[in-house]
């Protein structure tokens, strides 16, 4: 951390308690902000209609879909430029609330540069790695006769990975950008009307949803489209188009590296934040949530930009990028297979639908409107329940457009009904989704059963709360499981009986149907992320107003949109674990093709009945357990160095209780950011070389024991067990925590004794274990999933 | 529960604190034993007599081995007679200890006698439904050439499993029979010397340790030798020896069975008494655990008796049948494969290795005096030291054992160098059992680094703690895996390399080479079933003398003892569940040679490839999830009604506390057991009904969409996919709840704070947690792993 953001420069505190000193040090500004500001308006108009025609030019020598994909994500980009001057244009409220965003804004920009500096540096070394193994490694057949070499290969792939990279930490910052700008002008919004701070939320999170889906697409199909006009596929000698999307591995690689390290780091940053602030500042002084008295507080406010919104953002636009490439993989192949005259369709068809995904969610944001309707009678209305609405355009839409989609692309004279089975995929993984939603609400809501149950085992004190709320997330990774296996199950048999055949007639569209299900089920991620985006904003905004002790009336608005964000942040991780899970699927079947291109060797199973292989499983598993205990314990610890900082303030300045004293905010964030940097090197570091180290060993093995593709082999039951154990580990984490939140909020209401009672104080204790678990480890284990078969796909050559 | 326990047939309370009243009900002798009573003397031993005449005279027809085998077994009996004269030889103390102890002694034998009661009207049901399957299953060709028919097949099965459950049944009940009586043995011999107490705990454990594995070694080697000559095995036409192992299947499948109910209606019990005692007693009032004014106090103790030692005898005994049958198995397989002229030796050769166990752990328990050495230079030793010492003359003296077995029964001319190697593997065994105690041991102790940081991380509250607690636990799994993964890796190596070859000259020893490993690790069982059982007789033994009110110098002692008890428990439970998972590597390979000779089809793979069989191990895995889950709500629930109850008694009789009035013990009891009956059906259905219903589904999936053996592939997945989570999680699940409990134990020594502190009050939390993990789940985990493995080899015919 830089000295700005230890010591704070803050000016002396007043004795007013109502407002706050300039909290700002030095304004901070990228350098390609800075770079495009100065670059004289024409000059930039000129270089970006140029860019953009290349572009153009490029995709249209590619395919006229890719002219679809790219106009319609160059419209969303627009649409979000609209969207942050109508956010922007909005005011900052009073001074003492300006000041406070101000200070947060500086908090979260300050880790985010020191961050994302480790991370860009050890992506750059990672990148070396990755080119030397690809400079060493043998081709495939494949790329002997479209004359692609080695080297060629190796910077593409390197290439990819920093795109892929690049991309994310984009992805991140803007989510973090927009969340710092946005969230004071929410608080202010909230001084005159609940609905008008509900869309301005609403649209800040739209900003960013359209900014980061847009750029998962266009980077892929930019990609594609450069790699398809360079390599001149699909004239003769060169390369044939169903190998391309192969090559673009190293762009979903690059995307979950950055998110991994996103997520922990952000991940430890808010959670520790919060923990210490509560432990000390709740349960120790008995002050409220956001007090500006605690000295913990604007850091636990910071942690919410860093560890919501980028580390969110980089997550969500990791998954698309994932899923998109590795469905084009398994297109072009089963395209292939099948002797499809024009396989492009079956390879562009992810893009096509995220396309539409952007436009169904575009409508769906601008359809929750600022002012209430004309004929609506009810008082106030529910937040929720305006947001449903809205999720409801957007599915009924995403149905319309995946139809459509579907007949369009999807059609073939070989199997003429084909179409119409991957359309009931699609709405498989629709389906999916929204029981996914539906299940994380069932038991994370306190309308329900399983949260009042838990309220209620509070009642007889900490230790019956922890057990009862361990219980309930244990149980509530079931039902999910159980809907995860009936969409793979009834996907695949969709896709198998469609009527494609490969060259020995058996039915083959069977992977490809998953994967048209989980694009289905991320065909509305854009509304989705929006919602949860709206979450960390709405969490700020409160925090906003109860440091500039608004009166309660403002504090009531932002609770309600707090307390609806909670929810939507609960459900969109459902959603994401359960797209996850499809899309790790979906890459097992990449890595296996990939493994017997390279190999020249068929790899069509993975039996662990062999003892190598079923260790590679145990491995993988016991990698979960490790990785979550680490996520947790750096929380724990940093929590730790909170609470001794925030004792020590309090006991040094005595003034701070009494308003007389100003406590030392930026040693707080400067304490965490420094620690939660060092804690996400281990969980990481873990993640990324266990697969490596384990894959070399097991290759050694296989070569003395004379056992072929062992490595392999090892590593792909590692995948899958891995993938298996963090869904479920995932699940139990995320519903948890949210469910002891929801607990301590439903006791908040009145119920069991309320605020202050022992009940009160158990579910405190059960909200803060609840905290590293919902928000570090299971997050983090979305991530990680996808992160392992990224890396795997990509460092298949090492295990050869 | 019955009336008298209900109402407790409590005479009015005596104002003096000291003494108890007669809090006993009628006594109780179950049947058998009234019939034993009854019988006269003489026709008693003529009948033994002629019992003993006929099992030596079927194991002399079938081979030498198994008449070595009967005769140490007997052996064994007979010695543990003598260990039962000696221990009841001893004094029962002053009338106020043995006031308390039949107290305890009726509670855990009338709940013993209900539960048992429910257990076997399951078993019963389970018997028909067995042999309805087996009336209308295929016959294998085996089966075929050799005669035996179907419904010999099906009464064989039947009787087995019977038999197993009949036997486990009386191993639990031996367990309870002498802990209940040996703890207040323990309690007055603490009043004149550490040494004698602690020789009355240990004698008493080996004497259940010495039945218990003796039980389930004879038992196994009756049904084989009385099956051997019945079916006439190996006379021409008939069976041949090497099928035979798989008939015994059923009585694998009946110890566990017993086992997982005893486990789960036993942990239940004992951790919703002491949750439900701590809650109230410890924490809201304030007085010592184990304080005569705490209702909830005798069936805290009652629950020791009935979750410890019945459960845990249960345990062993289903793990040691299970390792047997299995490795008889693979070895008569293997023996085929190679064409070995005399197979008995591989077969009969696990039932040596336990004999051999026997043997040496007489010594080891003998090795423990009551007095102590002359030289002796320290005033007071360490008992865990004594213990250890023990250990180490038992595992000397089994590496010399294990070597003579193997030279003996594994020496075949076709690869003379094969024992050496197999006594490699067995070494590997009993290094992995040794690893395995010294990592739980170093995450458990509080001498040790983690517990300490756990210890302190209770100093910032009940969150922090909680989650340095779960991060501990999570961590702690990755050890024990690697030594896991290693052994089964090595032992499977050096099995390979032994030199013995199948028909078409590829090496196929790996297999046996793990079962030698298995049996290895396992070798020194009774010894450490001994220290097992020792743990709750020395928990019993403290809480009496804390009720009788002894002079604080007894209480010393017998506090240490309890200290040891935990520590030796939570090793044991690391014992436990690296044999459970070598022993579940095994039972998949009989499994899948069990389908091949049913179905007629070849089923050398498990290719998680395929989705549905990767479906299968997601619900596999989701099922340990749900089934800890149900465990742990089960024990919190529970601990809730206590928790009113014994509130309710406080408010309603405010005497108590003053030693005026007397609370009422049966009550709580009574409510304890009922609840527990109720709690344990529904993760015990879930359990034995998922296998079963997976298995059918996708057997008909397979036959609808023409995948042969489908259901076979599926429950093979779920079977190893919930095996890995089923390690893992009980690794956790144990390791957490002992650091809990021992960082609760280093803080009570007087660190951070001491008895009294917040920090102090933190960690009772965290023990409180821990209760229902490492008594409840995680021990149920181990029994649940193996039940899955003899189910799937029973139900077999349901799947295909």
């Amino acid at each position: 951390m830089d000295d700005d953001v230890e010591n704070g420069n803050l000016v002396s505190y007043q004795e007013k308690a109502r407002t706050f000193p300039n909290l700002r040090s030095k304004p901070y500004n990228p350098l390609i902000f800075q770079i495009f500001t100065r670059i004289n308006g024409r000059v930039f108009a000129v270089l970006l209609l140029l860019a953009l025609g290349a572009v153009l030019y490029v995709g249209a020598a590619t395919s006229p879909i890719v002219v679809f994909v790219f106009s319609i994500c160059i419209a969303a980009f627009i649409f979000s430029v609209y969207l942050t001057r109508w956010v922007l244009a909005k005011d900052e409220g009073p001074p003492e609330m300006s000041q406070i965003s101000d200070a947060i804004r500086d908090g979260a920009e300050g880790f985010f540069r020191t961050q994302y500096g480790t991370i860009s540096k050890m992506a750059v070394l990672l990148a070396f790695v990755i080119l030397s193994i690809y400079l060493f490694r043998s081709t495939t057949p494949q790329q002997e006769s479209s004359g692609l070499g080695r080297s060629t290969t190796a910077f593409i792939t390197v290439a990819a990975f920093l795109l892929g990279a690049l991309c994310s930490g984009i992805a991140g910052y803007v989510g973090m950008w927009v969340s710092v700008r946005a969230n004071v002008r929410v608080s202010s919004a909230a001084r005159r009307s609940a609905r008008e701070a509900l869309q301005i939320a609403v649209r800040a999170g739209g900003l960013s949803a359209m900014v980061v889906v847009g750029m998962a697409v266009i980077g892929v199909a930019i990609l594609y489209a450069t790699f398809y006009v360079w390599l001149g596929v699909d004239s003769p000698g060169s390369m044939k188009v169903v190998d391309l999307p192969l090559l673009l591995v190293g762009y979903g690689f690059g995307a979950s590296f950055v998110a991994l390290f996103a997520q922990l780091g952000g991940g430890i940053f808010t959670k520790a934040a919060d923990v210490g602030a509560d432990l000390v500042g709740k349960i120790e002084q008995g002050i409220p949530e956001d007090d500006p008295r605690n000295p913990a507080v604007i850091a636990d406010l910071v942690g919410d930009n860093v560890g919501d919104c980028a580390a969110r953002g980089a997550d969500l636009f990791e998954s698309i990028a994932a899923e998109i490439i590795s469905a084009m993989i398994l297109g072009g192949t089963m395209a292939q297979h099948c002797k499809i005259e024009d396989p492009s369709g079956f390879i562009l068809f992810p893009l096509v639908v995220h396309s539409f995904d952007l436009v169904v969610s575009s409508v769906g944001i601008l359809s929750i409107r600022g002012t209430r309707e004309l004929g609506s009678k009810l008082p106030v209305e529910d937040p929720m329940a305006i947001l449903q609405k809205g999720y409801s355009v957007t599915i009924v839409l995403a149905v319309i457009a995946f139809g459509v989609s579907t007949r369009w692309l999807l059609y073939t004279e070989q199997a003429p009904s084909a179409w119409l089975n991957f359309a009931l995929c699609g709405l498989v993984g629709i389906i999916t989704a929204y029981a996914f939603v539906w299940i994380t609400k069932y038991y994370t809501d306190y309308k329900h059963e399983p949260v009042r149950t838990l309220a209620l085992s509070s009642a007889t004190g900490h230790g019956t709360n922890i057990i009862a709320g361990v219980s309930l997330g244990l149980e509530s990774t079931a039902l999910p499981v159980l809907v995860i296996s009936f969409a793979i199950i009834s996907a695949y048999w969709l896709g198998q009986t469609s009527g494609l055949m490969d060259e020995t007639g058996s039915p083959t569209g069977g992977l490809f149907g998953t994967a048209v299900a989980t694009m289905g089920m991320l065909s509305t991620a854009a509304y989705v992320l929006t919602m949860d985006m709206f979450g960390p904003i709405a969490d700020n905004a409160g925090g906003i107003v109860e440091m500039a002790q608004q009166p309660e009336s403002v504090r009531e608005i932002t609770d309600v949109l707090d307390a609806v964000g909670n929810t939507t942040k609960a459900t969109t991780k459902g959603f994401a674990i359960g797209s996850a899970a499809l899309a790790s699927f979906l890459l097992f079947s990449a890595y296996m093709d990939e493994v017997a291109a390279f190999s020249h060797l068929p790899f069509k199973q993975v039996d662990i009945a062999i003892p190598e292989v079923f260790i590679g499983g145990l491995l993988g598993s016991m990698l979960i357990f490790l990785f979550s205990a680490w996520a947790c314990a750096a929380v724990g610890k940093t929590a730790q160095e909170v609470v001794n900082e925030v004792r020590r303030q309090f006991i040094e300045r005595p003034g701070i209780m009494e308003y007389k004293e100003k406590p030392d905010y930026g040693r707080c964030v400067s304490i965490v950011a420094s620690a939660s940097l060092k804690e996400m090197i281990k969980p990481g570091a873990l993640a990324i070389l266990s697969p490596i180290i384990i894959g070399f060993l097991f290759k050694m093995l296989g070569q003395f024991t004379g056992q072929p593709l062992l490595g392999a082999k090892v590593v792909a039951s590692l995948l899958m067990f891995a993938t298996v154990s963090g869904i479920l580990m995932a699940l139990f984490l995320n519903t948890a925590g949210g469910a002891w939140d929801n607990a301590k909020k439903f006791i908040e209401t009145g119920a069991l004794g309320g605020k202050g009672s022992d009940c009160h104080k158990a579910a405190v204790t059960g909200d803060t274990v609840g905290d590293p678990f919902k928000d570090t480890a299971g997050p983090s284990l979305h991530v990680l999933i996808k992160m392992l078969a990224t890396i795997t796909l990509v460092m298949a050559p090492i295990f050869l």
